[in-house]
């Protein structure tokens, strides 16, 4: 996978994954960071095409396949926080909310197999690089895996703009599942049917809704603020 | 201003600017929501053309120019919260804070004159369109501004990295601002020095940031919090 971008790269060449090769332009290459990578010159349109994106920012680097987490040993930990998306597919979205839940120092985030966004170059971009130190898994289904949390002992919520619960009423000690929708679906019936209990942010706004990554923001600084 | 996009367009109709004129798809002409804008047809490059975008979702209208309020006005109430942006220049996070401080119920943006992302057609479909409905002011000089505030009153916040201060310390009851920063830069000197106090996020992960927005959802938040 072609990494680009100063902060991807950056922390790919201090994260999990094997860097083998790396470009930068003229300006990007005297960089102090990058002298580890022995960096090829290459000028702007040969590192667009490498990355097949113009948002390099002078820099991109061969990295290994992904190497996404077990998706069961997240919960290992007994103050484990995991955050589970449903369907969200804009890599955007996925990206943003996994750097969020790394600063926070959640677990880790778990995705569904399908009809959801994988972490691709332009999720390891929209992350700051988050995704090379934070674990991601996949689940093949997302209601299976949170069936499975709840047997191990975690409380799962899930996160709807009209569930009556406010998301600072419950006690989020222990083993904790946050599950989010994608924007305008929402998490889907028998995703919401295995939570534990729905959740949901004041909305007191002419528009009544939040993107995904902000919705995520605001519930794990919440949960982290309702555990200590 | 064109504005495009479905939410921007839609929130345009409902909100504070008059729409002159609108265009739209075959497709997207057909939803009655568009109906009253007697939208006329054009196809995807004409549209493309008129938006200098291709993010228009089949719809885009003519609306004024952007109402600005006046950002004295905005700490009116007596529990008043304002969101200050010092020098954020990405329209992406500009759209994305006033999203949130919208939802939040805040009464309002204030961003400064210069080096700072105005309300642009890409700032409204960064917003939903939550623009229409929020105040959103600009302040000549954003210290001048703060310093004010504080006349009237108000307990600003600046929101920094290294600040001591945990962001769920300080009692936020009556009038409040906050003001946050463009990412990797922070707040100027000058700014951070008006503020009464400095207030930070617990940063747990790897990557020591957050997206000014997202920080901002989890600030906005966690004050409403604070105060009932």
């Amino acid at each position: 996978m072609i990494v680009y971008g100063r902060n991807p790269v950056l922390e790919a060449l201090r994260g999990k994954r094997r860097v083998t090769r790396a470009w930068a332009s003229e300006h990007a290459a005297r960089e102090d960071w990058l002298a580890a990578a022995s960096p090829e010159i290459a000028d702007d349109s040969e590192l667009e095409a490498l990355c097949e994106s113009p948002d390099h920012q002078g820099v991109c680097a061969e990295a290994g396949d992904y190497p996404y987490a077990d998706s069961a040993e997240l919960l290992s930990a007994d103050d484990a926080l995991v955050i589970c998306l449903d369907q969200v597919q804009d890599p955007q979205n996925l990206g943003a909310v996994c750097r969020v839940a790394d600063a926070a120092g959640a677990a880790g985030v778990v995705i569904g197999e399908r009809r959801s966004a994988h972490v691709t170059p332009a999720v390891c971009k929209a992350s700051a690089g988050a995704v090379e130190h934070l674990d991601v898994a996949i689940a093949r289904n997302l209601a299976d895996y949170l069936a499975t949390a709840k047997e191990s002992g975690a409380w799962v919520y899930g996160a709807t703009a009209d569930a009556a619960t406010r998301y600072d009423e419950p006690d989020y000690n222990g083993r904790v599942v946050l599950v989010l929708g994608a924007e305008g679906k929402g998490l889907r019936p028998r995703v919401a049917d295995t939570c534990d209990a729905l959740i949901s942010l004041p909305m007191r706004g002419r528009i009544d809704s939040l993107n995904v990554s902000a919705a995520a923001a605001a519930l794990i600084y919440g949960i982290l603020r309702s555990r200590e």
